[in-house]
């Protein structure tokens, strides 16, 4: 496992489109650390350091998480709630990154309180472009929520 | 007044900052619909639909607020807890627009549930290209909250 401290975290159960959003980011140089998880369980272990990922420190999270929302065991939606509710894991920046084009998930995704929202585009140069921006935004451009913002007491 | 809905609602008192955050995002293409106000209050007046802007309507909210720390009146802190503690607002895209380098700052946003936190770059042609890489992110890449995540009750 790296050392330095994990950028992105990709929650994403289609293999399709891991290896797209991966080669989307290595040609925009921002496939530095990114760790994937293929479930929402997995995904709340590793931002909540349990399981597996218990060695991992709270106050290191990544700086963005792209989250699906189909996903096995618990999906996009139940784990964006977690992650919202909790004043621990609430200021991590997440970015739900979906094929789903239902309003409703649009409303419930700001609702419970998402940074940002993106439809993956079907056709393949866009689906690129689109992950190239998205990480030259959140990796680049964004300031992250430092330390202390994880310092709950 | 325009007729079709704003786009960005730009909240800064310092005019030099306007203009160049203007240029940039013309001359990325970007500033179709741009609305600016001065102070804090205002902003607030404009997204609650209040006082000068009473005949505005909350289900029509910009796509994003650049919203700057220091303000007259009410300062962007202030600004934000309003927006991000009432439900009608909450889904509303903000992103601060500083050049405060103070971690508090950057934590207490993110605690508030600010959905992005840039750095004014003190660079000009940084500064260009960071509004340009924004406008681009929250204009043609995220998908915006739509009506329905206003409609409260």
């Amino acid at each position: 496992m790296a050392q330095l401290p994990v950028e992105i975290l990709l929650v994403e159960d289609n293999s399709d489109d891991i290896e797209l959003a991966l080669h989307a980011l290595r040609r925009g140089g921002l496939a530095n650390r990114v760790e994937i998880v293929r479930d929402g369980e997995q995904a709340l272990d590793f931002l909540f350091c349990r399981g597996l990922y218990r060695h991992r420190s709270l106050a290191q999270p990544p700086r963005v998480v792209l989250l699906d929302l189909k996903l096995p065991k618990a999906d996009g939606l139940q784990v964006l709630k977690e992650l919202k509710s909790n004043p621990v894991t609430r200021p991590i920046p997440v970015v739900i990154l979906t094929a789903s084009r239902e309003e409703q998930d649009l409303v419930r995704s700001y609702q419970l309180g998402v940074n940002s929202y993106i439809q993956k585009p079907v056709d393949f140069e866009q689906f690129r472009r689109t992950v190239k921006e998205l990480g030259m935004f959140w990796l680049v451009i964004n300031q992250p929520p430092p330390q202390a913002a994880f310092q709950v007491g």
